[in-house]
């Protein structure tokens, strides 16, 4: 093995899932933001935990209405989860400059968005700093799957692509 | 969007990248633990979250020595792999039942597994509480990636392969 700096050995991650989070402002705004940093972390009950950099707006809203909807997005989404992951909620109505549709959900505020490969609707019930990030873990409290065969977008590092299952 | 199962939208996150941890006891002998909830969760300092099950023994070693080495698996380590996330290192020297050479760390005891795609020396500097798992923080020491070109393997839910970038 051969000793390297940390951000190059970091470039071997790829391919890695994209995800989008939808958030909700105190009144009632809602913001889409697109997360490579998320994994599963619990069965029962079924939690995922997320990883929101501290200057983000995202993590102004996760603070101020603690519940988010996770969705894997499709193929078809690609270019509005670019757009989602390089403008800040803070100048942009994302889901009217993406024309992404918002579709209400079950248990949380912030809505679903139609034709995601799959969706969570999450409480947060913990937190935890790390560095210039923090960790929120949500609760899924239900789930959803697109009616369509969708195929979920992957990090390539300079590009983005569903992957084949053959 | 339908409603399902929370255990039917998840099967939509494969294809799924895996992880190797290696951890140690007390008295010095290393386990490895295949993992497929990872997640980065700091530029600066570097940091990486994994979530372990509270009845793995992985859970125990950190307990015990709060430091790993995560590697990314490659191609050619599948069977390794695939006997690391089977087998409890309760049972079994698995270094010694898959062959998997140990590399001495710099600056952490658990040792790296030579040939892997990439590694990391990380010493756990905060725990989260998560249902049935743990979420440990590691912040990274150092990092290496492997001499040769190696290709991650992935989890597409019932077999395992690397994926092309072409």
């Amino acid at each position: 093995m051969k000793e390297v700096k940390i951000e190059e050995a970091w470039k071997k991650k790829y391919p890695e899932q994209v995800s989008l989070a939808v958030t909700i402002s105190k009144d009632g705004k809602p913001d889409i933001i697109a997360l490579g940093w998320v994994m599963p972390t619990s069965f029962n009950p079924p939690m995922v935990a997320i990883s929101v950099g501290k200057t983000r707006y995202t993590h102004k809203l996760l603070s101020e209405v603690p519940e988010f909807v996770l969705c894997f997005p499709s193929e078809r989404q690609k270019d509005a989860m670019i757009f989602c992951g390089t403008h800040s909620g803070k100048d942009y109505d994302k889901f009217k400059e993406t024309g992404l549709k918002p579709v209400k959900a079950k248990y949380v505020k912030p809505p679903l968005i139609e034709g995601s490969v799959a969706a969570f609707e999450c409480k947060v019930v913990a937190t935890l700093d790390t560095g210039d990030h923090t960790i929120f873990v949500g609760e899924i409290l239900t789930a959803y799957i697109s009616e369509t065969e969708e195929k979920r977008i992957y990090n390539f590092g300079n590009y983005f692509k569903s992957i084949s299952n053959d």
